[in-house]
């Protein structure tokens, strides 16, 4: 990202647990939504940042062509309703993070139609909601991700997610995470598709204030700056019928 | 692939070139279609080998569920009727590549719904159709399906098929083209999606008789016997919910 | 590996906790030493195969030119005289396995001069060892490695090795593995260098029984099979100086 | 990178041809030498940053501690003289890299102590100087390190360097290169060893003045900011023997 121009953050949650208060610690956990948590902590960490928020009652999912436009980042958070997601604008995301934009995909949005619409597997995973404590390490300790992260980075309580994690190979593997009960899971890993960057990280479940926790913001901050396209307009790769030679007119 | 079994493969070809004798050529290059002459290299060089070809034309384009079940490595080979595929047979042939069958995806199948749904980018390319001759270079020499294979590979008359070519970074990298025109192309590449292996394959113009060549035949081979699965049920990856020290009850 | 050559495997291990009874467990764990385990394994489930084993104390540790000639993959343990490995020998290992040698490295070896001189990092990890139990999770189900490896894989009581582990990116991940502290560890990776192909898997301190154990036998059965070449002479990569088209005068 | 602090980046030329006058037309394209034309794309390109060079005659070869302590990014091209390049400096860099300083390699760098120390293989190649025209495409177009570089680069003339070429899989292939004999060329390759990353660019033969080329120097001026550590301190990896739960006490 060129320093001129502000980098532009737009954190989307489906902002389901928190219109139905479910769970009930929710509201104490998150009175602005995790958007809300989530977006707080981008501000503080990337202070140039333009960073606002979205949900799936907005029209258009509060996902417009001309929003898009306007987007280097995309963080998603789904769970409840990831079928509620329209398919055009599934399409239009996709296209988007083809063409250039990134793309950050939190814990349960492993299964929104966004990500394995990009993915092409299943994204099934173990998982086992018991309040167990992640430990999150470093695997690639001089991935820009990384940077500034604890070794391992402490989660008191959270959603159990094990492997096996039914993901295509990723680009770099950043984080491996174990729980309490012996579990391990890739949960931090990047992937590229058309020329848009990908960063997925397991984290996160409603049941537990883990986006408070100063490490897993910079954990996001580190994925936003990463995830940033170098230019600010989408380049979606395009079939082309070069003549022979025609590199050599230019 | 246990040796007790005779390995099974099914070449599939939309077969429209060939029913509309457009090019003229092709009853001339290939009597029996592309997938004839491709079936008669894989009985050559896989002796022990169960080999069955099948067309856009059969009932459920002759790839129904039993099948599927029945085969351990499936060749694709499309180009003009790609969207007269249907879609439940794509997700079936999805499904079973996710549970462990085999894929090679040839030539211009790099824009089959098929390989589209598995990857998740847009498969486009540059192209260029002029009969350049295509040298084919090793660049992973130990990977099985390199054995036996000239470095280079040299197909006198070829499509043009080159760079930026929107596919994900694949898991190997065992052939690159060039053109004499002097593109490069990333000819022969590897993925794994769920617990599927899949080959693509890029020589293979419906306008030369690229499949005839023993060296091509010879990839080919090596493909199918390097994406055949280690065991004939499929396996598709499943969420689950293990009980804390589940592991340990076994 | 063609069906029709004995696969020939060697098992070698410096031998030096054997020869000084230290620790004293190991007399009773491996009354023929750890290479002596590891090669009954091998027997087992290999039957096929030729398996013999070498020691430090050999005549050129049992590593002459004409062994490794006719050795299609080399298995290594050492942990208390890595640098009494004479310098010599290193080099012709490492020959070898850039000319298409198979290697497996176990445990303590990720710290053998041949390990490192082909990955060219430290090697470096955490260790701890209070007899952790380790459980070695599959991340790659359909690597042949894999095969028939119980998911998790239940190591009673190991010694813990932890993350940061200073490899270079794998060609592919395998296994993680978790241990009761909470670590984890890249305990299963396999690495192309020149023409030979490399496994690295943790499990297996001179302190505990673990090559004992049917599944990590298992586990090493595959990894021989998996990194023995295609073809048995050695072909280390060559500089060449070819003249212009002189591909096409073959 | 920090914005605060300038990038330091370091340009080291073995300095032999230019010394020699070796081919003599290396003082007509490269009057301030190789190393010259290298650290003035990168001062034009790169405003902010500190950029100095240094040689094989210089004391310690100009690579003394203090001097690498204060590099963040160290570029080398040497060809003629790899054999002199003292054993000590080559481990000095190689830790350096390993804790974190970023390394470009330039052509025939490839054969360096420092590089061939860093990856493990021969890094053996096909090579022909007869002045053929290089096509450098770009096959990552995301990565950093394409930004802004034409697609193809076209070099009018190039010594030709052909595959295989005997490196590990890298972290990120950046560019092919084609020549007008046919050979294919992985050209921008990127790896990490320890905290470092490296770059190898193979374009810029002694006999050429490809360094002159603006598009050249773009590519080496991305490679130099990609590479350049996060953070300013060297950490290089280390064992550790961490007590239980010791994380939990920072």
């Amino acid at each position: 990202m060129s320093g001129e121009r502000a980098l532009r953050a737009l954190v989307w949650n489906e902002g389901v647990h928190e219109a139905n208060r479910n769970p009930p610690s929710i509201a104490e956990h998150y009175p602005d939504g995790m958007h809300g948590a989530i977006a707080a902590g981008l501000r503080r960490l990337l202070p140039g940042a333009e960073v606002s928020t979205a949900t799936l009652a907005d029209p258009e999912h509060g996902l417009g062509e001309q929003v898009l436009e306007r987007t280097d980042v995309l963080l998603w958070w789904g769970h409840a309703a990831h079928d509620a997601v329209d398919d055009a604008v599934v399409e239009r995301v996709v296209e988007h993070v083809l063409g250039g934009m990134g793309l950050l995909v939190l814990h349960s949005g492993h299964f929104s139609k966004v990500f394995r619409r990009l993915l092409g597997t299943t994204c099934s995973l173990a998982w086992r909601n018991e309040g167990e404590r992640e430990l999150v390490w470093t695997v690639k300790p001089s991935h820009p991700i990384a940077q500034g992260v604890p070794n391992p980075l402490v989660i008191p309580e959270q959603e159990m997610y094990g492997e096996f994690f039914d993901i295509p190979d990723p680009d770099d593997l950043v984080f491996i995470s174990s729980f309490a009960g012996g579990e391990v899971f890739r949960s931090g890993v990047t992937f590229t598709r058309g020329r848009g960057r990908i960063f997925y990280f397991s984290p996160g479940d409603q049941d537990y204030p883990v986006y408070q926790q100063a490490e897993v913001q910079q954990v996001l901050a580190n994925g936003v700056r990463w995830a940033a396209p170098d230019e600010p307009q989408r380049r979606m790769p395009r079939v082309s019928n070069p003549p022979r030679e025609g590199f050599a007119q230019r």
